[in-house]
């Protein structure tokens, strides 16, 4: 089956500021075949199908690098309380309750939503893990899934989260019609031991399966981690062999000049979350700094609970305007580099650039479009400084995974989402 | 015609963190007449009107407090280059070449966007005020307009600049239906002479009409300030009295503490504008420390060039965001103070706390509704932090002022939108 969409404005996000107008995409089954301006009629009577998307913007879609998604059941609970209160009164006691029906549940409502803004890929770090897949699979997005582990247990429990985060990467891995990928995920230097962290290692060499970790999110955070062993948590990691391995790390906000220079050389990736890093005081991440090392980041909305949202658009939006503010400069991080760090970028941070993360003849046919039509997006000057600093999550009209529609004309289209709400609603209820 | 919408989660903006559920709100012709919980049957009965609202949250539109409506035209328009070559060579000789039928375009595009972002009142700030106040008019939304003079030319173009801004003002306050006010606007101390701001205040106090001015966006003005007059710019319009006279500045982004304390002891307005100070590079204005000095500053989003949207939605949670990240404070600014700021703080600083920026009884019934429907505004554990951190403007389903639908169910009803559309592009293309 060969579909061919045509009179839409491409964003291929090969080259720099590039916009195709009057161009098509072509896909068959779930790779794409053609990108360019709209073929001639000869070219156009091959296809199965000519979708006629005039006024929409096509583009990759977007992959959120780092989150929690069941947290979508703790949106708002305990919101106004102090960050340590929060976590300990309120977040930690509740999930230490969910069960796989309550993270399944939790997981399809962050799915629908990520799906209506634009995401096709997300990174999950999570428990319960095989129901996270699960819904995955069932879903029709891509993803890249981890079980995470907080090793504040026995030896013996630490060794079975460790089994069980090793027999999910590996169960999982390439499932879902290649559709997921696995990591490996110690939560943090500050909630695992450096001996859990280097059996993790060990673990990702033997499999080859890259590591994730949260790391430097907040400076409270840097300061245990020298109290408890002499280091800053980047050195700390670096000691433990940790950055030889593929990996990426989540916030990395409190980094100095050298331990930037230690992540670039090691060719760490970064899960970038300015949203979650503003709502929770963690503070403002140096990107522009990271991006002159030559790293190159990607974004992500964290889970819910602490963003309180997960879309992807307006983290894009917020990177692109936070770093201007912050360090007077109306020229740090262009529209277009925003965009890359929502989408190719994103796709180079998960390991998955080969695949995904941009528009290419070869990749798999992971894209959306963007309505055009409504008034906040008039007139039309500049479509990528539209998308980056007008769009609003309303004007994602479609988005495709594997070139399958998952959401149309913004009516999802594989998912059922009354019922995912209603079943999310009733999955925290039974909690409260 | 009495009119109540039932089965509502109102927020009155009256007392903090105050939600009603099952509230209601009962209207009669452009006043409200009752809110609080759903009344009695025999209640009920007395009105013409009764509309079942169940799922939808009911709070006081938005109000936006300082912006150049008729710039979307200019939406994206040399959105690459540095801040000075953006003005100096593409805005403004664009905005020279305006004409009344191009600002008219301009503005009905705004306000159809405004109004779909949940926006009830604006100020204005521009030229051509005359045709701005004639969308005002149609289009059934409130404003506060003024017209903006820039004082870089002979004496005798200041004057009739001076004499057609007071005559605008004297002729539309109190117009449509007094839907519309008006404000005196030199445009700031870096584009008006001292003598220009003199003539200024002394009309403001012959007609008892607020003043408006921009103070202290960049730190290049302010420096020039110094060069030019020997004082920063907020003891310089001190020396004139300007603050002696109700008046609201915009951004007050670069302060002392000691200007602070100026500006409240003069009990001078604030137009907080953060997303057009970050994405210009002017920096994040002191929020907090006004705050605490007893400024209870609105919100504002400025022109669409230089934002590039005009939607409140997104300024309230920014405010709620940006300053926690800033100062590494994760309870500076509540969700409940930012609504503060986007609704009745709003009031407040347009001269308009009489009327609006809040449900109470007397106002005028100027009000939005927000559908809680979809999956980013579930679960509900709290109203006002899904509002502020959860809800996108696709959420704002109906938007009313006084008591007159202007958006029903996401669609405009008073105002042709692809018309206004398709004329906003007729306006812009003559003039590239």
């Amino acid at each position: 089956m060969k579909t061919i969409f045509i009179n839409a404005t491409l964003i291929p996000m090969v080259h720099t500021d590039e916009v195709i107008e009057s161009g098509a995409l072509g896909i068959e089954e779930d790779q794409i075949i053609y990108t360019g301006k709209k073929p001639s009629p000869e070219e156009l009577a091959k296809y199965d199908e000519v979708v006629d998307v005039k006024g929409k913007i096509i583009l990759p879609g977007f992959i959120n690098t780092h989150g929690h998604a069941a947290m979508t059941l703790l949106r708002g609970y305990g919101d106004n309380l102090p960050l340590q209160e929060w976590l300990e009164d309120k977040v930690w006691p509740m999930e230490a309750r969910f069960t796989d029906e309550h993270v399944a549940a939790g997981t399809a409502l962050a799915i629908v939503e990520m799906i209506r803004s634009g995401t096709t890929c997300f990174l999950d770090m999570y428990d319960h893990m095989d129901a996270v897949a699960q819904e995955v699979e069932k879903s029709g997005i891509r993803a890249v899934l981890s079980r995470g582990v907080i090793g504040f247990d026995s030896e013996e429990v630490q060794r079975a989260k460790l089994q069980d985060a090793v027999t999910f990467a590996r169960t999982w891995n390439n499932a879902a019609d290649k559709r997921i990928t696995t990591m490996l995920a110690p939560h943090s230097a500050y909630t695992c031991s450096p001996k859990l962290i280097t059996q993790f290692i060990d673990r990702a060499a033997e499999f080859s399966i890259p590591l994730h970790t949260h790391l430097s999110e907040t400076a409270r955070e840097v300061e245990q981690n020298v109290q408890m062993y002499g280091e800053r948590p980047v050195k700390h990691l670096e000691s433990l062999s940790f950055f030889d391995f593929p990996c990426i790390v989540a916030h990395a906000v409190h980094l100095t000049d050298e331990e930037i220079q230690i992540l670039a050389n090691h060719q760490v990736k970064i899960a970038h979350n300015p949203r979650s890093n503003l709502k929770l005081g963690s503070g403002i991440a140096p990107i522009m700094q990271m991006m002159k090392a030559g790293i190159r980041p990607g974004l992500a909305t964290d889970g819910a609970s602490s963003n309180n949202r997960l879309n992807m658009l307006d983290e894009i939006q917020l990177v692109a305007l936070i770093h201007k503010g912050y360090l007077q400069e109306s020229e740090a991080i262009s529209a277009y580099q925003a965009l890359q760090m929502g989408t190719v970028y994103g796709a180079e941070s998960v390991f998955l650039e080969k695949k995904i993360g941009t528009l290419e003849i070869g990749k798999q046919a992971d894209f959306i479009t963007i309505d055009t039509s409504r008034p906040n997006m008039q007139p039309t000057h500049n479509h990528i400084s539209n998308v980056v600093f007008a769009a609003t999550s309303e004007d994602i009209s479609d988005v495709y995974v594997d070139g399958k529609a998952l959401l149309k004309e913004r009516k999802c289209v594989v998912m059922d989402e009354e019922k995912i709400i209603y079943e999310a609603n009733e999955a925290i209820q039974q909690l409260l």
